[in-house]
């Protein structure tokens, strides 16, 4: 079959490899319909991602059937669409048990990293039982593309543990894919302000498409005052970190309001500063997750339900054999003005 | 009357102020009975609060008599035992409305600060309804002193926030007043472990007959491993910060485990590394907060079931009249090994 | 001044009585703008309620114009546009604090009741500072009205109590006033499913309009069936009873899913059959609750964020003198048609 | 193997059986070393449970060792001790991922009930890897048997739902194994009043030695007057109903304060009446849950660490052959003084 293949820093292939199969009772192998590609896939190919070897299929997103399953596999079977999570859970460990599949002992996020990914034309899924989604014959396969991975980090990470209400006030600081996930599922809740702050004034625009209410550009280096006079002087109830680096943390830390929470969503390569001594009488929480994607059955019934439109976030359509134009797209997301990219295998 | 006054970094006085008055219709002029020192008050002394003019009677802490009240106050009269609270509470702004009361837009921690405190003969109390606790007749007046302030804190800032739980694992950083009254009410919640972490043997001592599980000296800059091994490697679900100094505050993110809450109640003077590059996929909360004195009902209520013995803090007893020799006892801890003391006005 | 004066069962006259004068230092005389008639002022003219007596004024709905204030009044000031909560609260009793403020020892639902109230041309608001919320400029007068009792009795007691989540499916047991107002709140959270269950099919076009997902007529007795139905047999994760006879007590019973929860906000005159015997192993909550008023701040912003729009509950305008007519009309609401009035004053 | 079998209302036999089969690649066979007799067992022997068809084998709790495991196990092998919950859960239906074991769909309360049971030699385990917990070498074998079904039952059902916190009032109506069970588990939070409420002196007498503030033998009707003296006529903040019949579930009605829980956690036979008119205002909530043994793993830390003793409900021990013995001093608790009889296999 044909595959994307990461082989070490800077390269990547595609190229021909063997079909998966089944290696324990568990398993399924999925044959894939759609795919994309996440910034967390450009980090593996930067080398920031330890333990992703070379020789390793990329991806892990995507929707497709089922081709075979394992003998302790009675939820699916072959035929089923399904959508395919992030996060690989056993559903049994001590931290499955705690609904934080994030950090499943014998899973986690290893599709794509520590295992063979999606960007392929089958994957082998462990323990698929609770990792698979079914895929009711209603929905948008290119919608579910998109509950596969960045709609539920944005929602669980941003928006739930940022403890977003009615009436509240919300800074998102990024207005990448992930931020605009946020963005999305943020009006879930119908917050009265929802405040997007980026360099990149494109991506405002997006942001106020997408229902921000107020856009900040950072460059002159006054966001946090802006968002101040949003808010009375205030601050906002909620501050979602979805870039990944100091400056963005700060801004979170400088806008937020006493009792608020900030919600960190960003992927950080480096210790950040803390302000506790601004910060320890502010009442504040900071939250940090791995996205567990518990919420994909929720996400789903909201697609369903027509409360979210998920195909908003793509931008470009690719075919698997056109997987190196799409990385390349992706990439230069400043220049093309890509946000999610889908591959139909 | 006779009163401790702050007359700028490293001076203070007991001398004669005149006796406060009723300002506002919801005032009350307590006198008081008992009151005790904070460390607050030797971050005033060393000039770090700023809020905090020379001139001012400082003190926070205390119980006392009702002498007279305001024209607005009906909950009170005079002749009646009350608590005070360290918090100064309106009630009807929009912090206090959210239960919230450190933010208070009147008040919030202004005693002993930014007005006239409680070690003093006599002390007007703002807000007096909702600042004051009636000190029902059964209760012992010393061990509702430490209600005022210390049990509150390491109550509502490191147990509440710290969300401990039955069968939970618990790191105190820091066996002072605060991490012991952390340790006290850590209690109420059965947790399986409490681990203590201090630099002074007989503080930990303390802190083993106060209930710690286990205790740990960290001068050996290896306390972290410490608490792994104590906790088969997954670290503990609440790290309590009770110092409020980089180190401390770096232990606990060494020790929480995934899905753990660091509960900040240090008073920290300068920024902290936050390592983001490792936390930001544990799934984990760092809480600040100055506490609210919301619990103090609560607390109220365990104190008289015998739930909780609040005196075990006190080691020393003074009368206003020694509140120097009070002062240099309670300045010099580790010498003293004072916790805290009485001062009987 | 002119008020509508109750005078017993089935008695009540528009007439003279001597405008209200300030009482205790935390009053408020505030100047009738526009108020509303509310089923529970016909339940009083029925003689169902004990605590009202004859020669009452009632209302406990409006906005004004602060007239006076008593002497322990800060946060207000004459000429200050103030919208009323139909519940008083003190801000420092037992209930208060715990942001329980319906069961306020001093207040509670008290307005057109056990005190005068506010279909006149004034009315006296005890403990003004946390009964009245400031009017900000913008905010139309006619929708804040609908902030007095309704729209918070829908929303505390039917959305929040019911915990209505992003994709959940919700039942709402009549389409009156109060269960249309549930209806418009319980949008706030996104839900998948909004089924509304009434017996009169102007309402249910009317619920329609409002943004319910499906309607039932439930004259056939089969509401419950179809509900199931609509649920792929499992029930809704959220029943509102917006009644309170037990027919629709009953209907919550039947449609409620494993796990669910059943808000009662109907009043109710008789006790109702709990069916134990089937509900004892189903993980359910049945929550009652008489309107706090604590999420009026939060419900004022989502209305000036255009998150909401109260005014689509008013179906009829009248002025104080034309008050009788308005009671006709609002107590024939079968044949007019009549959701809210509002009597400009 | 031996085992007790139900052969229809009031007839059951200890007699020959086949040892139970690896049916499916998730099951374990378990090696029954000790057992109990629970409430439930008996309902089923009065022909209550219609689930529970002739020539099953009862019993649903008990330790003991594996004996072989499907080919699906991982979590287990041969010769570990296990805990084996009431409760069979997939972990991966929908009500599993919403942790609510008590209703998955492809298991729930089966054990002993629409499958064979534990009261025999051996036993077989569907969904091993969920149902079964660890039984750590330190724990003893005894005190585990309590947490198969009535420590957590107790604690789910009546401490957890019923919002149980410090310094708060429990009153607890009926003082059989599974109210002793809440009485127990409800101090892990160290309310201030736990009132327990009975006919039965004898048990009252051990509820005041299992840490009971208060007993009352409601023989005399008074039991809710008693109740609101004790609580200063508020009324107390959890009532935990732990008999299943109208008359105590009235009980509770009467004693819950405002913004209180009523914790169901009997089994009811038939409906009961709920005062709304009475308490539609009163901002309580009412409970209802079969037990989904999800906080095993807690309760086991906390046994494991100390701070309960479940050994304090074992009143009698038989072996497996006595079993006939055993079921007749349980049924006649009133007389023999029984609470938990372990059956040593």
């Amino acid at each position: 079959m044909k595959a994307l293949v990461y082989h070490g820093p800077g390269r990547k292939a595609l190229e021909a490899r063997p079909k998966p199969e089944i290696q324990a009772g568990g398993d399924a192998i999925v044959r894939m319909t759609k795919t994309t590609i996440c910034g967390t896939d450009l980090h593996i190919l930067k080398g920031d991602v330890a333990t992703c070897a070379p020789g390793r299929i990329l991806g892990h997103e995507g929707v497709g059937v089922i081709e075979a399953v394992g003998a302790g596999v009675t939820a699916f079977k072959p035929g089923d669409s399904v959508l395919i999570s992030c996060i690989t859970a056993c559903g049994k460990c001590y931290f499955c048990r705690r609904v934080m599949y994030s950090h499943c002992t014998t899973g986690g996020w290893i599709l794509g990293n520590a295992i063979d990914g999606t960007q392929a034309e089958f994957v082998r899924i462990p323990h698929a039982e609770t990792t698979l989604n079914p895929n009711p014959a209603a929905a948008e396969e290119e919608a579910l593309v998109m509950l596969s991975d960045i709609l539920p980090t944005g929602f669980e990470c941003g928006v739930l543990n940022g403890k977003v209400e009615p009436g509240s006030s919300v800074a998102i600081v990024g207005a990448g894919p992930i931020g605009l996930a946020a963005l999305l599922t943020a009006q879930f809740y119908s917050p009265a302000q929802i405040i997007m702050i980026d360099l990149d004034d494109n991506r405002l625009g997006v942001a106020r498409q997408f229902g921000a209410t107020h856009t900040i550009n950072s460059a002159d280096g006054k966001a946090a005052e802006a968002v101040m006079a949003l808010t009375g002087g205030r601050g906002v109830d909620t501050a979602i970190e979805a870039v990944g680096v100091p400056a963005t943390f700060l801004i979170c830390q400088d806008v937020i309001g006493p009792g608020g929470v900030i919600a960190n969503v960003g992927v950080h390569g480096s210790k950040v500063d803390l302000h506790l001594e601004r910060l320890w009488s502010r009442n504040i929480s900071i939250t940090t997750r791995l996205v567990d994607t518990v919420t994909t059955p929720m996400l789903l019934k909201t697609v369903q339900a027509g409360k979210i439109d998920p195909t908003r976030l793509i931008t470009h359509h690719f075919t698997l054999d056109g997987i190196l134009d799409a990385y390349e797209t992706f990439g230069h997301a400043a220049d093309t003005q890509a946000l999610k990219v889908i591959i139909t295998v």
